[in-house]
């Protein structure tokens, strides 16, 4: 609609969803500000009217890629397979949300929606119950994707196994189900009952 | 002793033991094989003489980080605690362990320690537990490490926190205990009476 399609790429969201294509296409070690603006056809100087620095760049990707999340009253273990599929969405979300985190930059939606799952099943106090959940997601889908990405570029030692991730999923249910304590159990078995 | 000392440098064992001083120095983003080479004094091409690639190279340093943990009779939040510390004690080492991880290369020391701990309290099954609470330790390491080290070097945004790792080893130990299942609630009351 606009008669000038370069400018209207070029304001805040115009950069960021630039940014976030090209983290899906080459990875968060490669994604430089750079190759943004190359991307863009603009100077990299040009990025830095939008955002003041990279990270805050990346912390805006990291809210995006997050936003996927859910923010209802979904149980605990619904809320944690969110998580970790928003993460998964993107090549290399696990590790950026998770850098991002541990800058303590963008607004910790993850974290939020695991307390408020975690309150609406009685847990009175779940701040450090929602944080030590995070730290086994972040940790289990980041490895999960380096994993699969490997695999799918053929790097992965040559072995037997035929599914590299055979039995993750098993293993993220039950790290969600004993860090969430109690509360979790009888979502559990609901779940497994399906 | 030797009369060369540069041929020395140049076994298997000594390009190991510069990469993991140069992982100190600059950190595993900036560990290249031409780097390694260059505080070696030779050409990048000679490293592959002892590691056919830079992954395999990253495995033997996981290997070196991990081998630090204690193969005992330890309680499941000592084993995890040693871990954790051991990855702690080189730059980015929670990074390069959890990458190495997910490529399935170096030996599994860590995983094989977290087994012994838990089969020693009883528990006859404990491999997708170890896996669970080494994603844990894994992810809460690496997330712990970066906002430390953003914040020696005042990467951090601005706030009232002084210690930005405040409450993390509380959360730690919650998440250890609450992984290793009933196993080590003794174990926790113990430390906790210490």
């Amino acid at each position: 609609m606009s008669p000038d399609h370069n400018s209207t790429r070029h304001d805040r969201d115009g950069v960021a969803r630039a940014a976030l294509a090209l983290l899906d296409e080459v990875g968060l070690a490669d994604l430089s500000m750079r190759r943004i603006a190359s991307r863009l056809d603009v100077q990299p100087s040009a990025l830095y009217w939008h955002f003041t620095s990279k990270q805050e760049l990346l912390a805006e990707l990291a809210d995006r890629i997050t936003s996927a999340i859910p923010r209802d009253d979904a149980d605990v273990l619904t809320t944690a397979r969110s998580i970790r599929d928003a993460l998964f969405a993107y090549r290399d979300g696990a590790e950026l949300v998770l850098s991002t985190y541990a800058l303590q930059l963008g607004s910790a939606h993850a974290q939020s929606a695991l307390e408020e799952s975690l309150r609406h099943r009685g847990d009175a106090d779940p701040r450090e119950r929602a944080i030590a959940l995070l730290h086994f997601i972040l940790g289990h889908a980041t490895l999960v994707q380096q994993r699969m990405h490997a695999d799918s570029h053929g790097a992965l030692p040559a072995g037997e196994v035929v599914d590299v991730t055979a039995g993750l999923d098993r293993i993220f249910d039950l790290g969600v189900a004993a860090l969430a304590g109690g509360a979790v159990d009888d979502e559990v078995r609901g779940h497994r009952l399906r």
